[in-house]
């Protein structure tokens, strides 16, 4: 009884903690704040975490547990490459938006925690891009002359985009508002089988690769 | 004389202060270590500005002022609505990737900054997307079927997420970068004819628009 109160009482000073630097940044949280909201004492905390450093370190670890295992529990047997890129893509902005902790160790881990470790979470998921379209490629579902590179620097970007926007407004992270970027991604990126196996109507001719020089900046 | 050493000493203060935000955050930068790397006294930098507060401000209403010219200096006479979005885009990218001041300055308009203000710098860049999105659209520069919201969303989360990775990795700010983006997204975008008018290759037959109910999350 003693040890589930002990599990209980770590749980709850993670959670309060991630409230806390999620509200006013890793700097201004005070560990007062952190160990009242938990309804538990300081002495009670320092049991736990020998300092803020050592809570933030496992706000970040515990964000890792969450996000990878969302990831993990959206593959389907069956499932293509492109299919798993999307489905991870909703199964991490879906815990980034409801669970703090998530939110606040990956935001911790992307610079604005204390030191930076050996954990790596945007990276994480930018190497699962990079893998999923290989995959992709490797499996014929990528449309001709796209840029596998291109293409993951886009996802990396906008998922980035969606996941730093998210930290204000959380409708950011909705499912509605990451298909608007599969939906404009996606007809591009895939070849019209590919689509088909992700519910989008095939057939239609596939989009050659362009040459975009004159976008380049001039300057 | 005594005037225009006054407005030096005070743009070399704004640059000082804006290298000590990007390297420290707001909350760690010194106003000693600002006055010295600009070589002044600290008497000199509270002669042109109160406290840390009124640099910071001076930081993100110089940022506006130089991201606002980028975006005017690049508009041609005559260009269209999407050449024009992707001009100030590679333009704003551009003063983000070589201008310490604009850097900072956007960043801590972004939330890092000590309070909010009137200024919102993310703010009137999506207002600028959808501002040309709209006029793409009444010029029939779009292809059938997209949702400007789904467009401007997307535009917005991808030059987001170029922004925030360009903070520790300049390269992401870079033109090559950039154009990844506009590479996947303009075909799905514009119309041939439009296309054609961003140096793209036309006459390919336009997607349709997409169910993709599909993609969103089922959890």
């Amino acid at each position: 009884m003693k040890q589930e109160r002990a599990v209980r009482t770590r749980q709850l000073l993670i959670r309060s903690a991630a409230e806390a630097f999620e509200r006013h940044g890793f700097i201004r949280a005070r560990l007062a704040d952190i160990s009242s909201s938990a309804g538990v004492t300081t002495g009670a905390l320092h049991f736990h975490f020998a300092n803020k450093e050592a809570l933030a370190s496992t706000v970040e670890a515990t964000a890792a547990v969450i996000l990878r295992h969302a990831a993990r529990s959206v593959q389907q047997p069956g499932a293509n490459a492109l299919q798993r890129l999307t489905g991870v893509s909703h199964a991490l902005a879906d815990r980034l938006r409801h669970d703090v902790v998530a939110r606040a160790g990956f935001r911790l881990n992307c610079g604005d925690g204390p030191h930076p470790g050996a954990l790596d979470l945007r990276g994480e998921w930018f190497e699962c891009i990079r893998r999923l379209l290989t995959e992709a490629g490797d499996h014929h579902l990528l449309a001709e002359g796209v840029a596998r590179q291109d293409a993951a620097a886009s996802i990396a970007a906008a998922t980035t985009g969606f996941e730093v926007l998210g930290r204000t407004d959380p409708a950011w992270l909705s499912p509605a508002s990451l298909s608007c970027f599969w939906r404009l991604a996606l007809p591009r990126l895939a070849t019209a089988e590919a689509l088909a196996a992700l519910g989008l109507p095939a057939g239609e001719p596939v989009r050659r690769p362009h040459d975009v020089k004159i976008l380049e900046n001039k300057n």
